[in-house]
């Protein structure tokens, strides 16, 4: 038998929805994928698959870094899985191109049915200086790179004789008052709390911890009782809740809310607004609110073959008529009936529709709490919390994974939190950042490694001079640059430069400089020409 | 009291000497502690230390990524901990600069007694291509790096149909025979023939893991016998081992050895030549092959309260009369003579020399299998491989950290090899690379995400014409640049750039490219005519 034989299955996105639907295709078709009549595909950025209940408590450090994640051959062995980033889908020639490896040319994978399972993406558009200085959280590298801010700031604290500074350093501000922020606050305050028992000059009463929420009340997503539970419980731990509020704007010190209000802070959480991902977005086929319309079968009415499920799928209940939730547990009962439905469509059977009642809905405290509503059912405290650690283990999949997460949470209970810094970033070379009106980049005196280039706005260059005070030396603008003595001569810097509008800019370190532009002829002639007009 | 009645003992360096230091002083000064006559600081790049021996177990993941490094602060909670990297060691004013940290200045930390202990570092210097594109191995960002690239290249494998390509992605070099080249060798291969059973399309005889040694018999620190059982253990285990060959280079895709011979190869790892500390080569003070020159009483013989341990002090053996040897046996035994010495200092008591023979040496070789001499007994296999473990855990400082391990390696016995791949590092804007003579950079027709500056060396660029084959369009050399039309048109590559030099470039990706040249008027300027010109 030829490989144009063989009936191709190509599913797009290794989260819940994809990788569920790989695993109910390879037992629903487990005689053709033996007999080579059918084969699975399936194309994800990562080879694992994040159980994303778990992974506030990576930010704690009460479950391992890596055992909330799943390899996901593991989880599907018959399953051709591709790990790369997806270039483009081409409904029309049925086939999907997938970006080059590391030393492998890109892959064109053509397909019969074609599974839709890419979820959203987070953006942080609009919202002035969040891209560049808050810290999104919804991927594993976000929960690591959340903790690691924690113990970098109580590091600096640590050694910080300036009170204004030490202040920036223990403010711990989480915007979003949903599940994913009301749970990253709980394990961020648990942990910064306890971490801080091992740093010698740090008070408890020196650390605050916010969360900002838009509206009147925490958790939305459960009835009014259990939000204010929760609102109680946490309060009493320490995190300072409030309510109404929105987040505006950021920049590297501090958190811009409306109303004007200013909180100094070092480390800014933000549960960021959902995208369509931006293949999703590109199709040129139905969509609702930026989610693929799906008949209540889960095909696209108009490209038979393709499917689409979670997330990134606009499905209309067939009990309810109500459109399905962007849920972990809606996408998983899709993928199981997009796999019944393909398998089907194979064998010339009959499809079924979809149709799902949530079981419920859960949301950890942190220190043995949570709350919990169950058919109907609500539950807080430690209850709550015990269901959800028995679910969420139940659901964890792989046998590995449950081994693993149990022995973590059983050393957690005797062990005293983790506070290595795990620094696993090489250093950057160019780095974005926002200021706002009046803010100083640097001052005159500071040791400079960082070079300037202004993309927005407008910046004033102030110099000391005696008996006179500041002096403006002159006004720059977009394109300009500013910083470069600093860089080129080894000197403190030589004057202030302080925002006169919201400024963005794009700063270029020591070694980036150097290896780029003094490398770089006509950079080179255009730096030594600025730095002589300029002195 | 005020500060400066305090006496300060600054430590310089986070691993074995410096940590051993502090917790030694903190013991013998416990009454000054209390009383504060005395302050211990200690300023460390990573706020953790690193148990150096359970390293290559972070590549096969037998044991947990952070389960093989301490918090500092846990193991010396009297000392001030500063997390800093250092600027300048100033022992003229007798005090020490620290570079600036995430929110705070440079710090100036002045001492009365100062404990150097910076070890030494590594440098790839002089073996052209090894920088760019051999992984070292010294670090515990190292081991990660070593794992994920493993991992990475079975991924591609996997996916890849082109047996050249699928060659060099399944052949992994390790250069370098000593201890610490032979346990990563061992783990390595353990690792990727347990990981590659997850992997549909991997077929075992395709592996090949290579060891290369200059020397004729690798383990040269212990005696014959134990290398050869070394050799002919791992040989079974399928490691080819190359002896009397040297490393001299490499490529992206291939190692370079000693009289032309070339092993095409995506993964090469080389426990690389040390370098002293630069900040131990800036340093006006005596020294003997860079290393620090102390007296029999670890101290600096010009420096009075200077003190110099481990890896960067040159010491002699008060008993044999030999320098002692980098080893952190040693390191840690110094770090007691000089913490001795100091509180001696400080009290008006005689100092004592230092003196100390080593108790053994033991390598590991996966598998449950190691070699040993201890007391001049020589050991190897099982017994060898369970004094190695059972040593080795009774020194990892740290109960908690005891039983992790304990319990990493329990689960180990039982639970399959984890194959996630953890992504940490950001997408690099900017990077190096080394070619050889006549090897493509890239070709005509490929998909272009990078710009290339060359820093050294000569390209030709070439066209393929209808009916007379390749032409060479233009030769470029030093501060060229090629390859910006694939990245400002979207278009694949033009031509083909063939080096006729060795080559060193940089290369500049899309998104770096964007957001530096084309928000930077006179780059944006510099690149349109460039490109105009080459139409």
């Amino acid at each position: 038998m030829t490989n144009r034989e063989r009936t191709r299955i190509l599913i797009l996105g290794g989260g819940f929805g994809g990788v569920h639907t790989a695993r109910y295709l390879e037992r629903l078709l487990e005689r053709e994928l033996s007999a080579g009549t059918v084969e699975i595909g399936l194309v994800s950025r990562e080879n694992y698959m994040v159980f994303q209940p778990m992974l506030p408590e990576v930010i704690s450090g009460s479950i391992g870094l890596v055992d909330t994640i799943t390899p996901i051959r593991r989880l599907c062995p018959q399953t051709n899985l591709y790990t790369r980033t997806i270039d483009c889908i081409d409904l029309e020639r049925r086939r999907v191109t997938t970006a080059a490896g590391f030393g492998s040319p890109p892959h064109a994978l053509p397909y019969d049915h074609l599974v839709i399972a890419l979820g959203n993406v987070t953006s942080f558009a609009g919202q002035p200086g969040l891209a560049e200085h808050a810290l999104p959280f919804k991927y594993l590298g976000d929960a690591l790179a959340i903790r690691n801010r924690v113990i970098h700031t109580l590091e600096e604290a640590d050694i910080e004789r300036d009170p204004e500074a030490r202040r920036a350093l223990l403010t711990f501000v989480v915007a979003g008052g949903g599940f994913s922020g009301v749970e990253a606050v709980a394990e961020l305050n648990d942990f910064v709390r306890a971490a801080a028992r091992s740093f010698r000059n740090l008070m408890r009463e020196e650390i605050r911890v916010v969360l900002l929420h838009a509206g009147p009340l925490i958790l939305p997503e459960l009835p009014p009782s259990l939000g204010r539970f929760a609102e109680m419980l946490l309060a009493r731990r320490g995190v300072e809740i409030k309510l109404n509020r929105r987040l505006e704007g950021a920049t590297a010190d501090a958190a811009l809310l409306d109303g004007g209000e200013r909180i100094t802070t070092r480390t800014l959480v933000s549960t960021v607004p959902s995208m369509p991902n931006p293949l999703v977005a590109m199709l040129g086929c139905e969509k609702e609110r930026g989610r693929i319309v799906v008949d209540q079968h889960l095909a696209l009415a108009d490209h038979p073959g393709v499917w689409a499920v979670g997330d990134c799928a606009w499905s209309i209940d067939a009990r309810s008529g109500e459109p399905a939730p962007p849920t972990a547990q809606h996408a998983t009962r899709q993928a199981r009936c997009v796999a019944e439905n393909v398998a089907a469509t194979l064998r010339g059977k009959e499809r079924r529709a979809f149709s799902f009642r949530a079981l419920g809905k859960m949301g950890s405290l942190g220190h043995r709490s949570a709350v919990a509503e169950v058919f109907g059912v609500r539950l807080s405290g430690f209850l709550a919390w015990w269901l959800w650690r028995t679910v969420y283990l139940m659901k964890l999949p792989g046998l590995d994974r449950k081994i693993r997460v149990a022995m973590d949470w059983t050393l957690d209970l005797v062990l005293p939190p983790d506070i290595v810094q795990l620094k696993t970033d090489k250093p950057v070379g160019l780095r974005r950042e926002h200021f706002e009106p009046g803010e100083a980049v640097f001052h005159e005196g500071d040791r400079g490694d960082w070079l300037y280039v202004v993309l927005d706005g407008e910046v004033d260059v102030l110099q000391t001079v005696p008996g006179r005070g500041e002096q403006s030396l002159r006004r720059l603008g977009r394109g300009d640059c500013f910083g470069e003595i600093a860089l080129v001569s080894d000197r403190p810097r030589t004057a202030t430069v302080r925002t006169l509008t919201p400024v963005n800019v794009l700063a270029v370190d020591r070694e980036a400089f150097q290896s780029l532009f003094s490398s770089f002829p006509p950079l080179r002639g255009f730096f030594e020409q600025l730095i002589e007009a300029r002195r």
